[in-house]
C-alpha cells in the first residue's frame, strides 16, 4: 500500500449527513467533498483541514455526466499514488410533495435526476477507482454507499417524484452489489427513515427527546459498513429513531 | 351513461401482451392502441375492426410529453360523449443486459424513459379522463394498469437500466394507487415473471410444456382486475408460468 | 373425466369469506365445508343444497391432525370417482391484540395453531387429492388458496400472535407454490387488507361508502385465481377497499 | 449505575455465531450462555473466564417456557444489583429439507418451536430486565437481537418447516421493535445469508476464498447494533459473503 493516505469521496455535502460522513471518514482518509454549491462544503472542508485532516471540495452537478467526469479527473490528480477507499452517494435531490396531476415533467424528473442519473454517473466514476483499490489489499473492502429513504420501499400518495427516484436508487444499489460484490467491493443501500437533526429541521418539534436522527450516528453506521470484512457484507439496513412509526 | 361504447387505451402494442389486451378489452370497449411504430398496431387494429369491434391506432412516443398529449387530444375527439374505462400501460422499453461500466448514459436512461417518464406522461393524460368516468357511475371502476416485471422487485447484476426503470414504475403505481384509489380509480401493478409466448421467443425452448406465459392469459388477468369492484381492489399481483423458478 | 362433479373444500366457514367462497365454487363444484362448529356451516350447506347445488359440512378442528385426517377420509368417501378441484384455507384464527408482556403462551400460540399448524394439516390432506386431479386433465389447474392478511407483511405492535401466524402462513404458501407449481398445482396467497363486510362488523362505521370488503368480491377473486391456466399463475395478490390506507 | 458489570445473555450457543457473540459481548459485559446441552457452552464459558472475563452457562430448553423461566431466575440471582444490557437469541433450530408430503407434524413444528415459541419465551423473560436497564441510563440502549436467515424472506420448496419458523421470527422481531423501540429498547432482526465458517461446515468447498461468513464478523455486527444510539436504530440488516448469490 502507498504510504499516502487513501481517499474517500462524498457526493451531496450539506450541513447534515454529508458533512458528518465527511468528518467521520476524514479520521482515517483524505476526503473529497462534492456539491453543486461550494458554500455547502466550504465550511466542512475548512473545519477538517483545520483539525489536521485533509479535505478538498469540488463543485459538481451529479446529474451532469461531464461535471462528474471533471470532478473525478480532479480527484485522480489529488490521489497521486493513493487509492479510493470509499465513495458515499448522499445526494438528496429535491423532495417534492404534490398532487400527481399538478406535477410538471420537470418536477417529476427531479427524483430521477438526483437518485437515478446522478447515482449512475457517480458510480461509473467511482467504481473503477474502487476496483483498483481491491488489488491494493486494503484493510477494509472498498465501499460504495447510497443514502436512501423510506420512499425507496413505499410509494406514497403525492410523492411520485421522490419515490420513483429512491426506488430506482435501490434497484441500482442491488444491481451493483450483485455485480461488484464478487469483485470485492462492498455496495450498501441505507434506508434513512425519519427526520435528520439539522439546522433546517430545528422547527420540527416532537413529544419525545431524540426523535430526530443524529447525522453523526448515520456517519458511524456508514463507517461500520465500511469496516465489514468481505465475509460479512451488509447490503441493506434501515436507520430510524426509536420513536419513529414504521 | 352515454349510449356510445366507452373506450380503453393501451400503450405499448406489439404482437404480444399489448395486442392480447387490446383484443380482450375490445370485447366490451372501443380501443385506442398506442405505439411508436404503426406497424406494431396496424394488424391488431384491422383485426379488431374486421371482427366487428372498434379500434384505432395512434402513433405515439410515450417518452415525449408532447407526443402523448397529441395522442390523447386525438383520443378525446374520438370519445365524443363517451368516457375512458381503462388505460393500460404496457411499454416494455428496451431490455439492456450489460456490465455496468460498459453502459452509456443513453443506455442507462432507456429503462427510465420507458418506465418512469413514459408512464408519467401516460398517467397524466389518462387520469383526468378516468376521473371523469368515475362520475358516470360505470359498471366497473375506471382502471389504470401497469405491465411490470420481476425486475421491479430485484435489481440483478448487469440489469441496472431495466431494474431502475421497473422499480420506478412500481413506485409510480403505488403512489397513484394511494392517491387515486380513494377517488374511485383502480390502479394496479402487474409483475409478469417469465418469458411471454410470442413469435420473437419461439426459439426459447424449455423442458416443460406451457413454460411461456400466454399473452391471452395476461389479458384475462387485466380484464379481471378491471372488473373488481371498489370494495376489492388488487393493487399488485404476480403472474408466472407454473414451472418458473422464483 | 368422471361424469360426477368435481369437489372443492373450504376450511374456515363462517358468515363471511368462507360462506361466499363456498357459494361461488358451488356454482361449478360440489363443496365440502369445514369448521369446528357446525353452526358455522349449517346455514350455507342448507342454502347451497336448497339452490340445487351440493354441499356437505364436516366438523373439523384444523389444528388437530387427526381431526383433519378424519374430515378428509369422509370427504374421500363422498368423492367416489370424482376429484378435488380446489382447496381453500380460510381459517382466521383468533385475532389477539395485547401488549407483548401480557400475552400467555396459549394466546401467543393461537396465531400459529390456526395459520401454521392448521394450514399444514389442511395442505397435507388436500395436496394428494389435488395431485390426483392434475392427471385427470381438468379444465382448470387444481388450486390451493390461503386467505391471509396484511399481518403477513408487517408485524405491528401488540399483534405478535397474529403476525407470527400470518407470516408463517405466507412462508408455507410460498414453499408449496414453489414445490407444487411445477407439478401443476396452483398455490396462491391472498392478502386481505381491510375490514370485511359481515354482520359482526356492522358497527364499524366509515366516512366513505363501500369501505368494507364485500366477501362476494373475495370469492370472485378466488374463483378467478382458480381459472388461471398454468402458463399464468398468480401466487400472491392483495385485496383492499379503494379507501384503505396502506 | 451499579459498579458491577452489566450482563448480556445469549441463547443458542454452539461453536459458531453464539460463541463468537458471547466472546464479543464478554469484552464489556458478564455473559450468560444458554443452550440445551452444556457441552455446547462449557468450552466458551471456560475460555471467557480464563481470559479474565465472566461467563456462566445455564442449561435451557428455549421451547419450554418453564425451562426459560428457571434460566432467567438463575440469571437474576447472578445479576445482583447489575442490569441486563443485551439479549441475543441465536437459536437455529433444526434445519429440515424434505418434500412437503413426507414431513411429519413433529418435523414441521421444529421451525416454530425454535423460532416462534422459543423466541417468545426468551423475549418475555428478557424484556422486563432490558426495560429495567432503560431507567439506569446505560451507555448503550438495551438491545434484543434475533439471528435469522434468508428463509425469513423467502419460502423455498422443501423448506416449509424452517421458513415458517424464520418468517414467524421476523414477524416477532418487527412487532417487538415497534412496541419496545419507543420504550428505549433496540430490537433487531439479522438476516444471515450464507454458510457460516465453523467446524461443521469445513467440508463445504467454494471456488472463492472467504466464501463463508466468519462468526466473529457477525459478532462485530451485533456489537455495532448494540452501540447504536436511540436516534439511530437499525431494525433489520442482511449479512452475506461477497460472493453469495442473492
Amino acid at each position: 500500500m502507498s504510504s499516502q493516505k487513501a481517499w474517500a469521496v462524498v457526493a451531496g455535502v450539506g450541513p447534515g449527513t454529508g458533512a458528518s460522513v465527511a468528518r467521520r471518514f476524514a479520521q482515517k482518509y483524505s476526503v473529497a467533498l462534492l456539491a453543486r454549491n461550494p458554500a455547502n462544503y466550504d465550511p466542512v472542508v475548512a473545519e477538517i483541514n483545520a483539525a489536521g485532516g485533509k479535505a478538498i471540495g469540488i463543485s459538481t452537478d451529479v446529474s451532469d455526466g461531464k461535471s462528474v467526469k471533471n470532478a473525478f479527473e480532479q480527484l485522480k490528480k489529488e490521489l497521486g499514488g493513493a487509492t479510493l477507499a470509499a465513495a458515499i452517494y448522499n445526494v438528496g435531490g429535491g423532495f417534492i410533495r404534490k398532487p400527481f396531476l399538478e406535477l410538471t415533467e420537470e418536477e417529476f424528473e427531479v427524483g430521477w435526476a438526483a437518485n437515478g442519473r446522478g447515482a449512475f454517473h457517480f458510480s461509473q466514476a467511482a467504481l473503477p477507482l474502487l476496483l483498483e483499490r481491491v488489488n491494493a489489499s486494503p484493510e477494509y473492502p472498498p465501499t460504495l454507499i447510497f443514502t436512501s429513504a423510506t420512499a425507496a420501499m413505499k410509494g406514497s400518495a403525492h410523492c411520485a417524484s421522490f419515490a420513483t427516484g429512491k426506488f430506482a436508487l435501490r434497484a441500482l444499489a442491488q444491481s451493483l452489489a450483485r455485480e461488484f460484490g464478487p469483485k470485492g467491493i462492498h455496495v450498501a443501500h441505507a434506508i434513512i427513515d425519519g427526520v435528520i437533526d439539522i439546522e433546517r429541521t430545528k422547527a420540527y418539534k416532537f413529544d419525545h427527546p431524540d426523535a430526530k436522527i443524529k447525522p453523526e450516528a448515520i456517519a458511524d453506521a456508514y463507517w461500520y459498513l465500511h469496516t465489514q470484512p468481505r465475509t460479512c457484507f451488509t447490503n441493506e439496513l434501515d436507520i430510524r429513531p426509536y420513536i419513529e412509526k414504521w
